[in-house]
């Protein structure tokens, strides 16, 4: 070969290549992420107390997902319990096209079994900040959860900028099993911390404790460390998956401009501290712009329910100090418990960001008004909406649905809303018309809704908790929030139309109501419910139908379960 | 009406009755006997330290399936634990015609999901005392089991007199759950009694006990009192179902009269103390017959093994001394925990009583040499048949064979033996070419099987473990016992072929050898498995299929797992 035509080829090559780059760039955008994840028990001490924890490939919190819109991605999930099921939802992933991968068991698929392997696939479709955990009896509070990171594709560029990206969780952590926790706790002391990023600190020279359980210089439970260079910017994402605690979180000597809620963007605002609920996300961007010659104690304290629990703390480790540099300073100690005005106030603050605003329908179809009550029911101490207390069916509904099983679940309308005229919402309500069903709302496809979260006195004289509700499939407008009981005619007219946020989380303060509205776009079944685990196994949750005749073929590793086993075909 | 008309109507009427009586004996005699059973956590202290059991309606033991011979048992089991699924075996009930409702979880059913209710449905077609428990992960030793007595018709009577009829059951009792156990125990304390009918004592002043979970004035743990009437004979059936240990069992001053054995008569020897293994049942009579002003210790020493855990205790209670006058004397200390000679002689005192005697086959068709080992497999440590370690398939094997799911399985016959002439049984060995498989024993229906049980050296120097073998679906005579490595010319040719036991539950004493034979006639899969739930959890066990073509359809309530669950048919 002569050298003329070397060069020729050498140059044909070069246009062959720079063609075959051109063509793969799509194919780099969307691409089929696959992981491998085996869910086992395993000893862990998060907070410094050894327990059985709910491992994903021997972490607590599992693997994040680390991906770009528009990817696949496929987890090949064995379950390796004992005698266990499982089944893993992708908070905040709405599943558009694919229902039966939302991971919720009871509603669109049957647990996983013990030596099973599930295949979960699904698209994330949009950018943002995101979390998956079980959504089966407890055991997400077992450990079993994570976090999901969608980005740009890399020729677009967020609406602010960054340096760094890093995420963390928090979460609360108790140190009985979910069995223990499930079957009543009337005596056993009730010890927990709460976990920033899976690691807390409790106090093992606490009286009573078991020997050997409890190990202070355990390194599993040193606090997370979050190394940050001196100068540069940070997109910090928060999400909460508290069992039970509102928290607010801080870090000391700086502020954080909230930038991104539950995947969506926020017109930009500075806090302090910044209130999160179970369930939610929040990007927040905090600047290394302190003395850089120390570190800076980040804090979670427990908010919304008076509590002895220590703040969990983290720390803010400035390049080049050493992460295990504990800060001298003492650790913020954060806002005050009760005060519901400052939670509802930043509440309020959170809108779309100018250039991002999906603006809402201006008027709804229907209207479901959902009175948040406690109850005892047949002498058990229930949650309730509407006086129905929720429980999931053996055949999981999207199932039944679909192939019209309908005597799996009780088939009447639940209630669209309470007698608010002679409801007193401050007191003690016997509620003694409250009942246990599993009927589902059977929402229009294509049609708007709007639902009103009335919060009310608990079954305590002058009570009234925070509860989180999450809806899955969907994001809704949030378009208020008040004191006291909703008016329809007033507080409706008041409604955010302009620019408010989407998100899939939302908080109902004590004695107070939330007002959201969403598309029923999604054809599938999805569950609504209130994020503290024990209150959603207690009854606090609905379930919305929409357009399942539009769901396409259902795998047929999602049954095994109720009915789906009774029409075994070998 | 007159006097006389009264009196031939009162007549008629006795005629009828009577005649009425006559032809109902029949149905009293084969009675369906229904029972519903809720399976469900509960906190209990059944050895003074409260600790999660699961329970049925409430208790543990459960409650006890007393019937008839012929009668028919039904059980709604509904499945109230949370997230973890269950299946109950019904220990010595042959399931003649019903193979899927033996009860064991990944052979013959599915597992029950948390909120099913499954029926099981069998007839109890011999008299003898048995067992039941859960036959799944190891939820045995978390509390789920019972006793079953089945009784003659009434027209019948057993070949020995006695006045009063009483069960109870011996196991062991560990404090950590059964996740705990499985995911390893290396620095918790490993801590546990013995338990005679649920009721044990742990020693609550042990140091580093949590505060508050121990009370040894908890009436859940005063011990077990037998009330006897004296001069009176009782019949005591007593069944073990320990996780691992080995017991004796005897009660201070009274003498035993073994009379039954798993269901068979046994001709009837005396003994001061009897020795019991997992999965084992005996009735023994005992006679009233001592100093009637006091009460006496019965007491449960841990044999075959070393152990610090004090013997369980209960109280023959002299009726009208009261039940809770603990006896001033000393409780018996039992044997000698190594005493192998004593544990062999009394197995082979067990002969079958004459006038009952099933004389098997004089010679068998296949002869299944087992070598129990213990091995490192895949860095894990596991107990193995002949190399082989068994694990469960995710398609129970009675519905993978019926339909030909071949595929759910591994397909090659485990081995017959090993090679005996070489294999030194007395040393640790490697054993490198242990491997985990799942693979099945085919036997022709209505062949006559041998199973020669040979014990050697576990992976510790000098040490082998007693294990009890438990086969499903059959009895099978036991025509041997022995020391060392078992000889195939020799041993064979000692063989009890005249008057062997019959028996479901079978041991082999360290270093030692049993011989089995059964005739495969059931058609259905049956597990065959060392009864210590963790040996069997680790790998020792097998199955054998046997005429799966001639069983009947199957249920669709055992569906809904592995492959199962792939051919759903709305």
């Amino acid at each position: 070969m002569n050298e003329f035509f070397m060069k020729k080829l050498l140059k044909l090559l070069t246009i062959l290549c720079v063609i075959a780059c051109c063509i793969s760039v799509p194919k780099v955008e969307a691409r089929v992420r696959r992981y491998k994840w085996e869910v086992k028990y395993e000893f862990k001490s998060p907070d410094c107390y050894r327990k059985l924890a709910i491992t994903i490939n021997g972490r607590s919190p599992g693997p994040s997902i680390i991906a770009q819109r528009g990817d696949t991605i496929i987890i090949e999930l064995k379950n390796s319990l004992l005698t266990e099921n499982t089944a893993i939802h992708w908070h905040g992933i709405r599943q558009i096209g694919t229902p039966w991968m939302d991971g919720t068991e009871g509603v669109t698929q049957c647990p996983i079994l013990p030596g099973d392997t599930f295949e979960y696939k699904f698209v994330v479709d949009r950018p943002g900040t995101y979390l998956y955990h079980a959504h089966y009896g407890m055991q997400r509070e077992a450990g079993l959860y994570g976090s999901i990171r969608v980005l740009l594709p890399e020729s677009e560029s967020e609406p602010f900028s960054y340096d760094y990206d890093r995420s963390i969780i928090l979460n609360d952590w108790y140190h009985n099993s979910t069995y223990e926790q499930s079957a009543g706790l009337s005596s056993i002391p009730f010890a927990w911390s709460v976990l920033i990023q899976g690691r807390g600190k409790f106090n093992c020279t606490t009286p009573g404790l078991p020997t050997g359980l409890c190990n202070a210089s355990n390194p599993e439970c040193a606090p997370y460390a979050l190394k940050v260079v001196p100068g540069k910017t940070y997109r910090l994402r928060i999400g909460s998956l508290t069992a039970l605690s509102a928290l607010s979180f801080e870090i000391e000597g700086h502020n954080m401009t909230v930038v991104e809620a539950d995947g969506h963007y926020v017109d930009p605002f500075v806090v302090k501290n910044l209130f999160i609920y179970s369930g939610e996300t929040y990007s927040v961007l905090i600047v290394a712009n302190q003395d850089p010659s120390r570190n800076y104690w980040a804090s979670a304290k427990v908010v919304s329910r008076p509590s002895t629990t220590p703040n969990g703390l983290a720390i803010l480790n400035y390049y080049p100090n050493h992460p295990r540099r504990n800060p001298s300073t003492n650790p913020p100690i954060g806002p005050h418990w009760d005060d519901v005005r400052s939670r509802l106030s930043q509440s309020q603050s959170i809108k779309a960001r100018p250039g991002f605003i999906h603006t809402p329908p201006q008027r709804s179809d229907r209207v479901i008004v959902m009175l948040n009550t406690q109850n005892n029911v047949s002498g058990y101490r229930r949650w309730s909406v509407n006086n129905v207390s929720f429980n999931l069916p053996h055949t999981p509904y999207l199932i039944a649905y679909k192939y019209n099983m309908l005597h799996a679940f009780d088939q009447q309308q639940p209630p669209e809303g309470y007698d608010s005229a002679t409801y007193d919402i401050y007191r003690v309500q016997e509620n003694a018309n409250a009942t246990i069903s599993n009927a589902a709302y059977r929402l229009k496809l294509n049609t708007t809704v709007d639902i009103i979260l009335q919060n009310s006195n608990t079954m305590n004289r002058n009570n009234s908790e925070t509860h989180p509700w999450h809806l899955h499939g969907h994001d809704f407008w949030v378009l208020g929030y008040g004191e006291g009981k909703f008016d329809r005619v007033n507080d409706s007219s008041k409604f955010n139309l302009v620019d408010p946020i989407m998100k899939n989380t939302v908080a109902v303060q004590p004695f107070g109501w939330t007002a959201l509205r969403f598309e029923a776009n999604n054809p599938g079944v999805w569950a609504f419910h209130c994020h503290i685990e024990s209150h959603f196994f207690m009854g606090m949750g609905v379930v919305f139908e929409e357009g399942v005749e539009q769901v396409g073929e259902l795998p047929t590793s999602i049954m095994g379960c109720g009915d789906t086993k009774r029409y075994f075909k070998p």
